[in-house]
């Protein structure tokens, strides 16, 4: 037999991975599971590609910031565009540290700057500058451009997954636009398979068909206990795989359940800090109910031969 | 070569279906359109099967507030209720009709009484409801049951798109969970590609996978310019091929524009009263707009061999 996820060192980690699939393409096996119900979801960030020093889309809105500072000498005393202008990353940094430990304070500040970044460009304009930017951005640390940032064990798995008849879906902390123009081709999962935040957005018409305006509100961000709502929201189902690896996707993992088959939940750790990044901050909740609830820890360091 | 549409009568109208599926299908054509952009959106109430004497929806509805209204004598004296335990039938197609012709006064009203309606359960509840409801209720004039209502020549052409390699949507103003349980079985489209209004859903979490409940606000009203949006928010495209009935469509057929490709727009008519029902009332601006605008006018009289 070939090895179907060569990037995954033998293991524990990869035997769970390889039978859970197995079995749910086994008719009459226990655990089996028809084609239209083999849903599988996976956070992005950290999921399946590097979010530190600071989240892929973070630098996006920044140099976006930065920009709209250089042009406006009055916003470089506001947040959060003086933190941009003064590259100030440890305030950024803060804010979703207390995010992910429950303290919003400062987040409607840093939200209402990157939700004003964008606002009134149409649907069509932000694509071509989040890919223009996936595009030609590299990494500021890991000496490879960001579309290289997705971890290959991840898609890998992706790949195996829709080769056993399962649909993959992005369901993302990050904005569903900025991921879109490029998840085909880093993921192999088409723009309608990408769940994730969202601005509201209105349609503007004119006789060659309108447009569709990005508006200064968040529609909905895709974190937490919005995750279910917005997967049951696009795929009309509750999964039976899914991929975390923070606190914000705990909800998400706890609705992958079912009654009458068994799921696999994989909890992504960052514990590899010669190939990417150690950390549990922001993981804390989702480790303890990793071991308690039985969820797949995957770590980086042993589970993956590489990491890119 | 063996017809692909044996339900349509020979003609116009069915020649610029064919030809159109045609083009999109023959590379190096004009009008050839990669599989991954052939999108297809379509209207479900008056589109793919019939709203008269009242949306299918409606009905569910209506059925609920009397059963309320018999186990609280209170609500007999508010409307909505007051309408549906009076079979007051009058009154709510007067609503409808004001919405349609840009009169929303009663509107809230009638949503108020819809969304009070089944507030509070789960989504895995209110789809048994619906799908009880839709499989057991017969149409109350057509002399069959309601899943049985869909139009045979829309539902054969939903297949001839898919057979040449298009994703086909509902973008329906009518609730997205309301059609997503019969919606493979009725059209040959799987859950995911049902978009339609919804209500707000949150996220209840519990020891057992957690359940998904409405709430009682509207989440969004999938009609008219929202059309456009949420086409936009599932399948990340414009479409290249749109199918409407009613002014309430105007902006989706418009939307399906693009400035390198041809695209087809189709206006179902209702001018069958033998075979189903007569009438233009809500659809007179989108019948204006398909006549200035170049899109095609199915005549249900003229151009189908069979309705059901």
């Amino acid at each position: 037999m070939t090895d179907p996820l060569p990037t995954w060192r033998d293991g524990a980690t990869k035997d769970a991975v390889v039978r859970y699939v197995e079995q749910t393409c086994t008719e009459g096996a226990f655990g089996f599971v028809p084609v239209a119900e083999r849903v599988a979801v996976f956070d992005n960030d950290g999921t399946l590609w590097c979010e530190k020093p600071m989240p892929i889309q973070l630098d996006f809105f920044l140099r976006r910031l930065v920009a709209m500072a250089e042009a406006d000498a009055d916003l470089r005393e506001r947040q959060p565009w003086k933190a941009a202008y003064e590259r100030d990353y440890g305030w950024l940094a803060k804010v979703m540290d207390d995010h992910y430990a429950g303290d919003d304070t400062n987040l409607p500040v840093v939200a209402g700057g990157l939700l004003a970044a964008f606002a009134g460009i149409s649907v069509d304009e932000f694509e071509q500058e989040s890919a223009a930017f996936l595009r030609d951005t590299r990494h500021p640390t890991l000496g490879r451009g960001y579309l290289a940032c997705a971890y290959a064990p991840m898609v890998e798995l992706l790949g195996h997954l829709r080769a056993h008849g399962f649909a993959t879906f992005i369901a993302s902390g990050g904005g569903r636009d900025f991921m879109r123009p490029v998840s085909d081709e880093v993921y192999g999962i088409p723009r309608e398979g990408v769940i994730g935040s969202a601005v509201t957005l209105a349609y503007a018409p004119d006789d060659r068909g309108g447009t569709i305006i990005r508006q200064p509100a968040a529609d909905y961000l895709d974190d937490g206990p919005e995750k279910p709502v917005h997967i049951w929201n696009r795929a009309g189902r509750r999964p039976v795989l899914a991929a975390g690896n923070s606190n914000g996707d705990i909800e998400m993992l706890d609705f992958t359940q079912h009654a009458d088959k068994p799921t696999l939940r994989l909890l992504v750790l960052h514990d590899d800090a010669e190939r990417e990044f150690a950390y549990v901050s922001g993981a804390e909740r989702a480790l303890d109910r990793a071991a308690t609830s039985g969820w797949t820890v995957v770590s980086m360091k042993d589970d993956w031969a590489t990491v890119f």
